[in-house]
């Protein structure tokens, strides 16, 4: 059983309810990493579904950019569900942080955990090429960020229509 | 050999070409259920291009909204092939319906119908977030709807260029 | 192993990177076919960043949309690496070539190769419907070509996040 994992799939594929199976599968008292901020309706709505879904037992510590640090200090402790990576991409983008060196913060980060922890990521590329430039360019690092991590977790799981589809290591 | 069989796929990815195959498969006098209106020459067009790919021998029903009475309506009797639940559901938004009852209903059905059904669906959720609220809006829904109606399914295929993987239950 | 390969996957999902070592895998002296013209600095960039991640040892030949006469002059060598068919299809649509006959006399060709092949593509159909005409004929066009190459191709493998998955035969 893996101890890191990757959980990417569209949007309303299904991600985060797998994401949490496996994330209470590898242990009691997990811990939610949230990158959302809840700027808009839209987003708290979003927000208050996910927390509904999840059920009561879960910590949730909120972490727009600074994913890293909440993961080095929970560690050892319970296993972890970071949601999401795409939007952690894109807080860091809007606050004109490094991104890249965050990704590679996190890479270098993620070998040395001892308690588990599941990451859900977008499939954001599979689309129409955007005509808007800095969607273009938001694509390409998320897709770069998904090949990053994906390369150093153990699992790394596809989900489409809520149908989970292990592609890392290949069933 | 699954009873009720849910198709995905991206744009002219293989989808409804699988799906009839899937049909024919399971009995003769196949009926197909089209969701699909011709307002416009582009519909018209697609429209015509499917109905010469699946060749003769299929009834026709068409359904632009009501697929729980055509499917109820022509049970016990011959495979059914619905093309496809996105249009579906972007009529039943049109037309101001209570789209998630309808889901509600098809779902309740799928279990007791005795005739098997084949549904074809849209993978619309792996591109860039759109900017307009109502596309956001949509693509939530046809994610919910596509999970919903996989997890009442025997069978979910996924068509990438053509090929069918077959995601539940897992090849 | 197969001789004829076709890669497919979203942006940035490490298609390139899965279609390079299949080609290695399939012999010495490696010749890569570019579709991709340096109209501009964003793509001039990408070409620089795909020409460094190959490494040396690569001869390049560019058909931007002649890669059937490109595949055939090159045959009887050394395998090949045509990056990328959708690039190749927006090349033929933007000179108002015929990219039906185009693709057709590609099908035609592959079978009698003596040398191995291996394409890239891109996922494009799998987000929400584009509002703009062009987009959705392209998208249509990209999905028809996608098939219709892996309908005659010996191997398809589908990318996500960098992990490979071999969808035709199916593993």
């Amino acid at each position: 059983m893996g101890k890191s994992i990757l959980v990417t799939g569209g949007a309303n594929s299904g991600k985060s309810a797998l994401a949490e199976r496996l994330t209470l599968g590898r242990g009691a008292s997990p811990v939610y990493i949230a990158t959302s901020q809840a700027h808009d309706d839209e987003m708290r709505a979003k927000i208050a579904r996910h927390r509904a879904s999840r059920g009561p037992g879960w910590t949730t510590i909120e972490a727009p950019t600074d994913i890293v640090t909440a993961l080095r200090d929970s560690d050892g402790a319970a296993p972890r569900l970071v949601d999401c990576l795409t939007m952690w991409l894109t807080n860091l983008m809007l606050s004109k942080a490094d991104w890249q060196a965050e990704a590679d913060a996190l890479t270098d980060l993620i070998p040395t955990l001892e308690s588990p922890v599941v990451f859900v990521t977008n499939e954001v590329g599979a689309g129409i090429v955007p005509e808007n430039r800095l969607a273009r360019q938001f694509r390409s690092a998320a897709g770069q960020l998904n090949q990053q991590v994906a390369a150093c977790c153990d699992e790394v799981w596809l989900s489409v229509s809520g149908c989970p589809l292990r592609i890392k290591p290949h069933e």
